[in-house]
């Protein structure tokens, strides 16, 4: 049977371009790239060429770009690294449905006491007001982290006005956005957008697993969270990822380049899937569903009273792979994300999300609008 | 020109059956780990696979290893995890010739002001007194934290001694073990040598870039350095990287599998090698040159008075390649395991490094002898 993979928001499968890019830099030109000889040299210029990709790709300068082991470590490193040791206690603004990897290091600091956070709710449709998050800002503010593009309801957040809005502060806090979610389909340009840090993922964009990046804007200076070798400006120890990095440098400039066709082309099939599970009946669609406050691949819904659960190994039985929530809260029913739009229980813990993809084709969509609304005929009659 | 890589301490050529083994997992076998469905579920019975082979060559529990990006994450994660939020000052005893993936971390901390260090010296042929570490421990002593063979001089300290005198104690610190330019010369069993935490790099050992692991003892609790997703029993959120992790599994039966034929393979040579260097007047060889006490494949000399960064850019122009000391100390002149040997500084500043591995002949050896000593004289004679 011919398997319909519906969980790109998931990962990725790696790129074929982005795989043959990498195929040198395993056991043929595998030098580390601090050595002086000549082997050194040659894997030292695929790193700069692949910064330089990304850089391109955010309109950035190469040395703002710190390559990382993924979007978790980016996060991480933005949140971490933007707590120093002050003698005031520092205080950070987030949403409520930020992705785990932002809400986590969020938790852990506030737990020993070193960071104050505010949590600013998202409105029903999924998307923070900025007026919301610039008027949380107090005299010890230190950081604002506002994701993208979010990983479960695909609702995007408005970004370039935070951004707009903290410049014309007099003393602003940094601007951090977890980005892991955009580059497929959104403008990823740092500067329009007014942020400071921006994390990046390869595995969410047709690049390997194991690398990401931060964009750390120039005079911007974090506590690193790995030390030993000084790599990467001395902001993440550790011997460079040669492959994936260039695997990520090719994955970023074929986002960037197919950005406009695969928005539109997945758009039209993410419609067709909406528009046949409208259906069903007591369906709820989870965030805002406007064009532009939503990845144009994202489908998220709720189906009250259904084990949805249940319902994925369903459609897994049937060749269609999709998931309830966020693959990074395997132990958690109910999704917070979800919950957090209008406090519902029930909408919380029957989520269903498509994350349509390159590989998806018309025909893969209407067998999985067909089947899923035969699996939940099924589930009603029995 | 055919090249002669002699440079292994710093990385090593993807091995081709690792190389094989990870193909299935980047465009194929791509899913997430953490998901449901039935890829999610093949990428998670890789990971497992893997994980049971990095324990089998430990002797150690599946549960006990933890994947990290690499040996400086493993380090980082050892020390910085072991250092808790005590009510006490924390104190880590370690030697001073340690990788600075584990001294810069220790830096950092007694910077901050969180720990105490002892640097416990070296003897002048680069081994560790056992008594010394011993003797050093204190009521508030959380950790030691002591390489199993130096990436420089590749001098062997006496692990499983230094864990049989822990044993003995009441009240014992944990016990860390840097090993990461052990497994493909040395027995690495845990239980044998007493360690708590025991860190390795899947690129050191002819595996990929990016992945590498941390040992952890059953019942040791770590804080985490990265949070979010709970993965790696919630001591490394991140998506799993798992194409790297089945590469470093292979990897590392391989090495275990491989040990003793190429142990011996590469003492042969290196010892032609340090026969005919001997031949060099006013050389030092750096550390103890006796067999059970150095790496197999490691020969550091000093030729006080001669540039060794020019003459390895003349070797490189010959087609050798090899470095004057860490890859990971790029800044620094002088070599600071060299340095704490007899505190020379002549000694540390011209230090040269030899390290073999598989693809080295005898042929190699002999003509980056003969390379070698024709360089140095003409050097001389100018």
């Amino acid at each position: 049977m011919k398997r319909i993979y519906l969980d790109y928001a998931a990962t990725t499968p790696l790129e074929p371009r982005a795989r043959k890019a990498m195929e040198p830099y395993f056991s043929k030109e595998f030098a580390n790239p601090n050595a002086l000889y000549a082997e050194g040299i040659v894997a030292k210029k695929a790193i700069d060429k692949a910064r330089a990709k990304v850089a391109r790709a955010l309109e950035a300068h190469s040395d703002e770009i710190i390559f990382t082991s993924g979007g978790t470590e980016a996060n991480n490193l933005a949140i971490f690294g933007s707590v120093h040791q002050e003698r005031f206690l520092p205080h950070i603004i987030t949403t409520n449905i930020e992705h785990s990897s932002v809400l986590e290091p969020l938790r852990e600091l506030a737990r020993r006491g070193e960071i104050e956070v505010s949590y600013i709710s998202v409105e029903p449709d999924g998307i923070v007001k900025p007026e919301k998050i610039i008027s949380a800002i107090r005299s010890n503010t230190v950081l604002i982290s506002v994701q993208y593009a979010n990983n479960e309801i695909g609702t995007i957040q408005p970004i370039a006005k935070i951004g707009k809005a903290l410049r014309e502060l007099k003393h602003r806090p940094l601007f951090h956005v977890d980005a892991c979610q955009a580059p497929l389909y959104l403008n990823c340009l740092v500067n329009a957008l007014g942020v400071d840090l921006f994390s990046l993922d390869a595995h969410k964009i047709y690049g390997p697993k194991g690398v990401g990046c931060l964009y750390v804007r120039r005079g911007v200076n974090l506590t690193p969270i790995l030390y030993g070798g000084g790599q990467e400006r001395e902001m993440r120890s550790t011997t460079e990822n040669v492959s994936g990095i260039v695997g990520f440098g090719e994955a970023i400039s074929i986002a960037v380049s197919s950005r406009e066709r695969e928005s539109a082309r997945v758009f039209v099939l993410r419609d067709i899937l909406y528009t046949k599970v409208l259906l069903i009946k007591k369906i709820i669609v989870n965030g805002s569903i406007k064009k532009d406050e939503r990845l144009p691949n994202n489908l998220n819904i709720s189906l009250p009273g259904i084990d949805t659960e249940m319902l994925v190994l369903k459609l897994d039985a049937e060749g269609i792979a999709v998931s309830t929530k966020s693959s990074c809260l395997k132990d958690e029913r109910e999704s917070y994300v979800v919950k957090s739009l209008n406090n519902s229980q029930l909408q919380a813990n029957s989520t269903l999300r498509f994350t349509l993809g390159k590989y998806n084709t018309k025909k893969d969509i209407e067998y999985t609008a067909k089947t899923l609304l035969k699996l939940i005929n099924i589930n009603k009659s029995s």
